[in-house]
């Protein structure tokens, strides 16, 4: 395991759609690059557009000069690279394609001289995630040698995995049926982000932050995951599909995962992949009662946004002019177990606020003794800033003191930021975990236990949202969601936006 | 208490010495330009050099002009400065002159309506510290009411006080039949830098760092205060001295204590102080063998230096062409206290070394458990520097994730520097201590039980130096002082030098 196989065929279903284009070929390519696909390899696209091989690759082709970032073209290695592409043109949801591509991944694996290794990337709508699996079944694709776990036979699925705790908890039937849970590969590609991953270096690679990362040091966490745009052309997507299903459920709980873990014993898929599922097992359920509280969602109306004038989520093309989808979410939640007992984590996200940010904030609490304060005689906060994007990197404010006489303290800051390691790669996530399927590291993909916790936990939330009587604030499209959010605080305190004041523009405030 | 008093003369013994040029009359005409002097003040230069009050204004403002910080200097201002200056040609050696110097000083007080309080900063030779105060007490210049400590009688003394333990207590001793404690102001200009009271509002402004700040957490503290000149035209007074005397039992004995100390109780005088004094009552003592294996001491000799040959300390103008006076010390000392025991404190300051620069750097453990490491397979060191000068700020260095596949971590930094606050004001620490000196505040100055508890512990060290077979080891001017210091470290570690490799220079390596 591990190991980068010395041949192997990716078979994407779903291969003329708009991910494949927008992110599996330009990361492949980036892959193909670095030296780091199989010595033989191929890549098949399935679908029921009528590709052929060779009108697929100008497809792709052009893909990739207009999603690679500027000067990573280059017309000879692509056209080496698409030497690897084939297309077979069958429909994925019918029975009878499946013997058909059996038979022409057998066709590849002759010439290629492959052993019969296959992943199945399912980039397909999500009502496929439970037919394919099954198709492949029948005709055998899913079979690999018990002990030796060869030929290789795996599975990468795209979120969403499941509608609610009942069909995720389908699908993994499902799934268990045809794979065994170490060919399942459920991709987050948060976890393919390096800020991401940087989070577990930054605790467990450092002896001087995990003693503070506990109740006895921190007072409450936030989490912020918002974007600057509305839904744009996803309407027919989103409406059916809303806030908590898109980032709150996968995304949003796994950073919580992640801030709030405890050390794995290694970094390995099952190791790691435990604690994440014990932090989920960890989160204090809700009666209905305590998610009215908690639990605040709401739905841009039209604002003023950018110097014009935004239409209201409701008027957006594909949307039901009736909506009740929530665009936002904010909620307070509590992880109860010995580390975190009573630390409230608030978590957001949301479509048309002010900026895209994501950022972790942890909140520290004040010194046990007040010595030396600001000039408004309070305790300089103790914070620490962790920026997934952009301007990704750590910033820890604290207090020192201002020059002159007296001792008065003011806040100041430390940063950190990526630029210092020679910067991010573009693309990474896409390809990070690409790489990862290929060698057999399913560490940074969800288990099925992960998706079901999780879903225990955030289930109940959609379906109380389904009495009519649960509010659905409105907030213009350009302001941080509905007034009501700061009401989840304790103490007075009030959500950290990167960009209080949309006048005094920073460098992380597009608006 | 800690009010500026309506009225004030300031009399400066040694009115016509470098440091009046230098250092107090600048910081002092910067406070009368920020406001900060009383309502109606005066300042008598006292000295045997025979200057009246009209030709001491214009020798003054020479030195203004030339020591104060380009575009400080208001000539108009200066004018008004020096109104409020005055000059006594009295011998301060003779008892002779005290009567004399009452006088003039209860014309001053006519003049200006001071109801005689006195400010006395002796700036003179060590060697009249126990004669002034002697003959100021005969004369009854010493007198305040004890219960209302009014009119105000105060004494600056500078530093060194005393020249061993038996010496300091001489001193200490006549100053006691003079003076109460609230009295005396021993100057030590270390603690009047911003940077080094800002390691106390870094400690005890912030609730994150003191979790971390005893032996569970931190493997070992490195204080590091050296010049990259040699003694310049000071041999005379360096070659009795040392650099035991001029640096450690002072300067880096108090940088010692305000990383070790515990939170006190209140920022003040007696509760700050007692916490100083615990620190030094903790230092463990040495036996004879003890020294010779913790402590180091030096000489540099000529050696190559910023591209010439700089000549040895023997060498130098006024120094003994046989001395054995150190010009650099190494030592690694322990505080035996719950918080601190068995965790080294490794000090050293030297002369004539690769680069100018004061700073304490803090070692944390290693993580406990290694999950992530560096290409090396090793834990990626935790560190924080606070850097007293140049380039004054707090440096952590901690491991992040590098870029791309795999977990390999890196070593970091995140910085905060002065300059976020505005940069320091120039010359700040004589005007932040003659400040606190006129309200009262003597926090920042040294007590009489402190002086003798650090004499305590160091002046063994100097007696055992005695011993012609103590080894003295040259180095050569420009290095970072004897090879044999590195044996002080236990593990293979080795003194943080800010400039490692002479060739690789970086901001703060000026060879």
């Amino acid at each position: 395991m591990q190991i980068k196989p010395e041949s192997l065929i990716l078979v994407i279903f779903g291969g003329s759609g708009d991910l494949t284009k927008r992110k599996l070929i330009p990361s492949l390519y980036q892959l193909y690059k670095q030296g780091k696909m199989p010595q033989r390899f191929a890549i098949l696209g399935v679908g029921r557009t009528s590709y052929t091989d060779d009108s697929f690759r100008p497809y792709l082709d052009e893909a990739l000069q207009t999603f690679l970032a500027s000067g990573e073209y280059d017309k000879a290695l692509a056209e080496e690279f698409f030497s690897h592409i084939y297309y077979s043109a069958i429909d994925p949801a019918l029975a009878t394609s499946y013997p058909l591509l059996k038979e022409r991944l057998a066709q590849i694996d002759a010439t290629i001289a492959n052993p019969g290794n296959y992943i199945y990337y399912l980039s397909t709508p999500p009502s496929l995630y439970g037919i394919i699996p099954q198709h492949l079944a029948a005709v055998g694709l899913n079979e690999e040698d018990y002990d030796t776990q060869t030929p290789i036979r795996r599975i990468v699925i795209e979120k969403p995995f499941g509608y609610n705790l009942q069909s995720a908890k389908e699908l993994n039937s499902i799934y268990k049926h045809s794979f065994e849970e170490h060919q399942l590969y459920r991709i987050d590609h948060f976890l393919g982000k390096e800020t991401v991953q940087n989070i577990m270096a930054f605790r467990f690679a450092n002896g001087i932050f995990e003693p503070l990362w506990n109740r006895n040091y921190i007072e409450r966490v936030e989490i912020t995951a918002v974007e600057n745009m509305g839904i744009e052309s996803r309407g027919g997507f989103y409406d059916t599909t809303g806030a908590m299903r898109d980032m709150v459920q996968n995304h949003l709980s796994q950073l919580v995962a992640l801030v709030a873990m405890e050390p794995p014993v290694q970094f390995n898929a099952d190791l790691f992949r435990n604690e994440v599922a014990k932090v989920y097992q960890s989160f204090l359920p809700m009666s209905a009662e305590d998610i009215r509280k908690n639990v605040i969602r709401g739905q841009y109306t039209s604002g003023e946004w950018k110097g014009k004038t935004h239409k209201g989520y409701r008027e957006e093309d594909k949307v039901d002019p009736q909506s009740r989808t929530e665009t936002f979410v904010a909620m307070r939640l509590f992880i109860d177990n010995w580390r975190w007992k009573d630390v409230p984590f608030y978590i957001r996200t949301g479509k048309a606020m002010p900026t895209k940010v994501t950022e972790i904030v942890i909140h520290f609490k004040p010194t046990p003794h007040k010595m030396f304060t600001d000039a408004q005689g309070l305790s300089v906060p103790n914070k620490l800033i962790i920026r997934i994007q952009p301007n990704e990197g750590i910033v820890l404010k604290f207090g020192a003191k201002v020059p002159g006489s007296g001792f008065e303290v003011k806040s100041v800051s430390m940063e950190f930021t990526y630029d210092q390691l020679g910067g991010l790669a573009s693309g990474d996530a896409y390809s990070r975990l690409l790489e990862d399927c290929m060698i057999g590291d399913s560490t940074l993909f969800t288990r099925s236990d992960a998706v079901e916790l999780s879903w225990q936990f955030f289930s109940p939330i959609i379906d109380a949202w389904q009495d009519a009587k649960f509010p659905l604030y409105g907030y213009p499209a350009g302001t941080w969601g509905p007034t009501q959010c700061d009401e989840l605080m304790e103490g007075g305190n009030t959500w950290t936006n990167p960009c209080k004041n949309l006048t005094n523009s920073d460098l992380y405030c597009e608006l």
